[in-house]
């Protein structure tokens, strides 16, 4: 059984039902996940923007945040449209990174998501992931130790390497050497999994 | 019962497997389909493009292939990567657009299709269109009719019309006022169509 990789950036809109219903998903077909958070700025900035191309195009934004919101409807998950677009992820991304191990992992994904997509708050605050990590059961301390250097190159690193796997957007699904992009591939993707070579 | 809208480019890669599909779905709904051809090029002109976005972007242009290739195999449709992309799709679209009534439309869009992803033909070609044309029993001098300065006018108002509705990329459904994008979202427009209000 092969494994899906969920690679994720927490300013990422359509990363945000994904992230909310893959373990689910994964779950009752077996298959299993490993989160692998990273910057999409980055590789925005490679392909010529300096900003979200929901942005940069009015139509895809406009068309965009009307799917969201049908998308949340139907899946039964909250949903506000955040007061700013997009928000900084660096810090909660390094927190991801480095804490990757931990049993906690997966629940401060999704509250740190809820955070930003459906109570509207700022995720590169301090005080707001220091909430997040409180509902985790985490001090706020746990920050601190993300601010390493060490922190920092494990982002720049998957970020990197999501580069190299040809993600251009997010969210995306790794199955062995196959790529799938887009929330509504999530299945697609586990299916891939279960496939025998 | 709402209608599904179904604008496409014939030149577009994802719309040719949502052409192929969706007169089986639709009916297997009974939900009424209206096929809205359109080009492309002007929409992109907006969005600052000369060119494919798939052709501009090349981790975009890479993953596509590829998943056009799966989608392909797991519907069991025929695909051959295009030797040109994007065709030339302005002749075809005014042959769609000038018959939008006949009988014959249908399997003709489905196979000015099937000659661009499946048998690597060009769409703009004259002579391709006349073999086309004659698989769904018609002359070649129907291109001619198709010609005119109306049918002209009819392919400039459809992707007027397009732009109008929010559309930025091909397949998009439309139904009443809401907008999906993409050919797996089809099945999800459909179902839209069905809802009470």
């Amino acid at each position: 059984m092969k494994q899906v990789e969920f690679w994720f950036d927490f300013a990422s809109t359509y990363s945000y039902p994904a992230a909310l219903r893959i373990e689910k998903i994964a779950r009752s077909s077996n298959v299993p996940i490993v989160w692998r958070p990273f910057l999409l700025g980055p590789i925005f900035k490679g392909q010529g923007w300096n900003d979200s191309p929901f942005n940069i195009y009015p139509a895809k934004g406009n068309y965009m945040w009307r799917d969201l919101e049908r998308i949340c409807g139907s899946l039964g998950i909250p949903f506000r449209k955040p007061s700013t677009f997009p928000r900084n992820s660096v810090l909660a991304a390094r927190l991801a990174c480095s804490f990757a191990e931990e049993p906690w992992l997966a629940e401060f994904i999704r509250e740190t998501f809820l955070a930003n997509f459906a109570h509207d708050r700022d995720i590169s605050d301090r005080a707001v992931l220091a909430s997040v990590l409180e509902i985790v059961g985490q001090p706020e301390s746990v920050i601190d130790l993300s601010q390493s250097p060490d922190a920092k190159t494990k982002v720049r690193a998957a970020t990197e390497r999501a580069m190299s796997l040809g993600i251009f957007g997010a969210p995306s699904f790794v199955v062995g050497s196959e790529l799938f992009w887009g929330n509504e591939r999530l299945e697609t993707a586990v299916a891939w999994a279960r496939r025998r070579d």
